[in-house]
């Protein structure tokens, strides 16, 4: 299950999602996915999905990658920063 | 590519979307997406996704089977219809 995210640790683990997602979620670049405003438990399992290589593809490996060094309490931070975000 | 996708077809077509992501893109349950204001392009990115084995697991499966039927111009009206959602 998702441990109680902390928005606040989420903005500092978040540092490298703005490249592609934006600082507050809004995507920067067509066909990335918008993350502000979005339901925080799915973010969490979609960044659990792509750790255990149930989304693949070229961005799938580009994700896992990404997320490579996050443990379960970063991505619930990562999840519940953004989905804070208006 | 993506074609180009039409909001109004995607309406029609988005029927049995709704019982997960509610008629407007607003999910019905903690830890579906919404997809309200979603990019059209990440939409249909994603839905191409499912049907073609990137995106595992059992909702992987499930959405999979839930979009069998629908070729890409209806992913792309589908698409279309939820990103304009508010």
């Amino acid at each position: 299950a998702m441990p109680d995210g902390n928005a606040e640790a989420g903005q500092t683990k978040a540092f490298s999602c703005q490249f592609c997602h934006g600082t507050n979620g809004v995507a920067v670049k067509d066909g990335y996915p918008h993350m502000n405003g979005q339901n925080a438990l799915y973010l969490y399992k979609a960044m659990k999905a792509y750790q255990n290589d149930e989304r693949l593809g070229d961005y799938g490996k580009m994700m896992k990658q990404q997320l490579s060094a996050l443990n379960d309490q970063d991505l619930a931070d990562i999840a519940e920063y953004y989905a804070k975000q208006p």
